[in-house]
């Protein structure tokens, strides 16, 4: 089974200006639609939509689960959130230019997080995880999570020897990269400031991290990425697609890598299923949706090299 | 009894920016607060600030009636929507930037109304509407709602003969001045569009107005405003006072205006009430909030001068 933790999940709250968003003025909007927001349940949806089974677990707030859980219901995720008792899951509002033109995002403050809810995840964890298991955790840390509410968490995962995959950022990412993780996708910026902490060449640093992380994804902007995967370098060269929004893709790499991985463990394939799925999502409005025939076609054109 | 109207309410979502609002980036707010929204609403809640004794009537979703009936609870405004089926009461997210420097709106499409609300709220004026009421019809008109609707909306209370009033724009403020409500709102440019279909001066054209309605309390900007009641024309002069939002402070003024003027039908009192209430609204960064002790010694200093 692959669970998904996403610890700050939002309500993505899509408004589509009429005309381009002008400051200090009253803008109208034509159209408003509704998305999950929150890396760890975006993982959920690529795998859902994959037809690999996986389970969508966190933390959301009282007030609006019932809000939350539509959204979660009409994309087919299947869930266990555990309810912030009074909370209320932000919303991110995204406003959307006509034309192409960008678009605008608002971000709320999260709900606080306690002892009883942070205990029930762990509870979770502990009593159905296996080693077969893959776990994902993705995104933001809610207010009350402290860094060490995260390495109890990865510990608790780590015991039952599962596999443990990290989407996260900055102080987070540090501390997965200490307690060696399965996976992490760092990107360029954040490859570098893990490898600081390590000595010898760029390329030591490297090798030593590796060692430690089963496999790195590192994302190289108009590079493409490299993976570190079992002591050897691939560079995955995406196939080239019209953007339109690639808001998401990064989670839809995910999402799709992990779902193939977990069925074949073949990194190579896992690596090309990932990079197709989000090379048909940055193709759409959408911060999640993306096409999983089109995906299919786009495999074959997705180069992996080992370097 | 005091019946506002409020055909097309909004949930108001005021966005507390950390820094300076940036197109196409992710803007942090540090604070969530929500209020209502619809001139209706603001109306009721300056009466009922005031002590006066009204019930605010209209149409809201069915899907957020709870979140929407919360706040109009918290602000203790005695209300009676009616629900619109599977509607969702539109969202007004305010985005307000640090250190006054001012709010960026957004606004979202309304529900659609049905002939079945429609109706009902017709029989609601029908059934309880005397001589002795006034009703407020104030705001925009929502999707499906005419202005056939609201003409008919008028005529029933006209019919009751009720004091009707109207803060409306547009087509409808055209409407009501037509069917000869008994106060109106217009602002310096509404005013002339009036006029201009009348014949004769701008002296004759506003004296065959202001035979045809009871009150006009035209706001002039900069310049104060000016009433037209019963053949007479006074000149309001605000007091000065420190001007931090000043928005609502219009729906702020009707509220107080009628709330006073259904005390005593005194139009100086009434215009001195309204004017204070409004001049105390402005100094708060709230869309609605007044101080009514402070509106009592703003009140001294309003002048009215008749013309």
């Amino acid at each position: 089974m692959i669970y998904t933790i996403t610890l700050n999940p939002a309500i993505d709250r899509l408004l589509f200006l009429e005309k381009e968003l002008t400051k200090r003025k009253t803008n109208r909007t034509s159209k408003v639609t509704y998305d999950i927001g929150g890396k760890g349940t975006h993982g959920s949806y690529a795998m859902t939509r994959l037809g690999v089974s996986n389970l969508a677990l966190g933390f959301a707030g009282e007030r609006n689960f019932a809000a939350f859980e539509e959204i979660l219901m009409q994309k087919e995720i299947s869930h266990r959130f555990i309810q912030i008792p009074k909370g209320l899951t932000r919303e991110s509002i995204v406003v959307i230019e006509p034309d192409n033109q960008g678009s605008t995002m608002l971000t709320e403050p999260s709900f606080s997080v306690g002892e009883a809810e942070k205990q029930q995840l762990l509870l979770f964890l502990k009593k159905y995880l296996t080693e077969e298991d893959i776990v994902l955790i993705a995104g933001s840390l809610p207010e009350n999570f402290q860094i060490n509410d995260l390495a109890e968490l990865i510990q608790a995962a780590k015991e039952k020897q599962a596999f443990v995959a990290c989407d996260l950022s900055g102080e987070a990412l540090l501390l997965a990269a200490q307690l060696g993780v399965d996976f992490i996708k760092p990107n360029e910026f954040e490859l570098t400031e893990l490898l600081s902490e390590k000595t010898g060449t760029v390329e030591e640093a490297l090798e030593q991290l590796s060692r430690e992380i089963t496999c790195i994804a590192a994302s190289k902007g108009e590079k493409g990425s490299i993976c570190y995967y079992e002591g050897k370098q691939y560079q995955v060269l995406a196939p080239k697609v019209k953007e339109i929004n690639d808001t998401g893709a990064g989670d839809c790499f995910v999402g799709a890598f992990l779902a193939e991985f977990s069925k074949c463990k073949d990194i190579k394939e896992a690596l090309k299923t990932g990079s197709a799925c989000a090379a048909s999502k940055v193709q759409y409005e959408d911060s999640s949706y993306f096409d999983p025939k089109e995906a299919d076609i786009l495999k074959q054109q997705v180069k992996i090299i080992e370097l």
